[in-house]
């Protein structure tokens, strides 16, 4: 396939041999008790797509990875977690030797205060659930920032732009790829995606339609020019 | 394997021959808003495993399924749903005609009183959510059976056999199958099961560790004796 040539092409002149690119991927699961969860569509493929590609390009590459159902891509390392605190935990440990974070994860904003040991019987016609702000990763990389260029993504309803651009400036980062989830083509747990690339500053790429394979080769791409 | 071949012998004496069994399985998905979800853990698998019995041993099968990322069984028909609402819809759908009803599936008791449009900005430190009731699907066929045989499932953290029994008389089911998913090698997204059946004259049989495979068979001749 093409994207694969080109994979090759951009392997062979080796833009991220030993850079060491940190990509997170998939959803969280935050407990409600052992049974139930608030969960966050993701269906990991863009995270899963970008790990592929920047291992081929020659980078040593870690993928913390909420549950999906997909296969770790071929030299890759990948640490599974559940809960978006595993996943700070995680990315938090690998982060200080790393070149490039690519945070593509759908992260949980809330979890519940508190999660039940046992199993809630459902007694009531209603329930009350109380949610509580889980720590914002991409904010806390952002402010400990050395040399990493940190990459983060935005999948709105509305507003596209407006809520990107100031993601991307509230946290710090040096790209943020924008899409709007509800354009066909674009959403969960398709194959393709049509992105926005926006830049520190300001200038922005439209991307049309594309597989996310190619999607991974265009923002790992950037990404190399940005270190 | 042991597993198909005890099917084949199973099917080879016709036992379900000509019934129609409607299996559902998987978790459901109550959504908050378009990126986020109350979800039930589930991985499919022991509904998965009876709807491929089901069909070995002759039977017309229709899997009615949540969000999973399992293959469709060979001679099996699958109608893909994503909430309770949803599920409840399909199930009725195919009732009046069905001999067996297996019900795998982990649906959610409650969902969100109304669903956001749009993604939900993250303002303040905690969320309140406010969670109404979904109709009980199994209630709802036990009072309306008529000649079904009608099959649960209790996935319990405490106090197993009381909440089963519980429920099977409540809804007026044939039999239950319960299981303490705290146990190892009895949770979710295992390979394996310890199950007890329950029948509704008080009778129980403990199952010893087994695959899932060989619980779906083990159920399915229980099934067979009650038609």
């Amino acid at each position: 396939r093409i994207v694969d040539e080109i994979a090759a092409v951009l392997s062979s002149r080796g833009i991220l041999k030993d850079k060491k690119v940190i990509v997170t991927a998939g959803g969280t699961r935050e407990p409600i008790d052992p049974v139930r969860f608030v969960g966050n569509r993701s269906s990991g493929k863009m995270g899963y797509a970008i790990a592929k590609a920047a291992a081929k390009m020659g980078a040593n590459v870690v993928l913390i990875s909420g549950p999906v159902s997909l296969p770790t891509p071929q030299g890759v390392r990948r640490i599974d977690v559940e809960t978006a605190a595993a996943m700070r935990d995680a990315v938090l440990s690998e982060y200080d030797d790393s070149n490039i974070v690519i945070k593509a994860a759908a992260v949980a904003d809330y979890r519940p205060k508190q999660a039940a040991v046992h199993k809630i019987k459902k007694t009531g016609d209603s329930l009350v659930l109380e949610l509580e702000k889980n720590p914002d990763i991409l904010s806390e990389l952002g402010q400990h920032k050395q040399k990493q260029v940190l990459v983060g993504f935005a999948a709105e309803t509305q507003d596209l732009l407006l809520h990107a651009q100031e993601k991307l400036t509230r946290k710090n980062l040096d790209m943020i790829v924008a899409n709007d989830v509800t354009l066909p083509g674009a959403g969960f747990n398709t194959d393709t995606n049509i992105a926005k690339l926006i830049f520190r500053d300001g200038h922005i790429e439209d991307l049309p339609l594309m597989s996310k394979d190619e999607v991974a080769l265009v923002i790992l791409n950037k990404v190399s020019q940005l270190l």
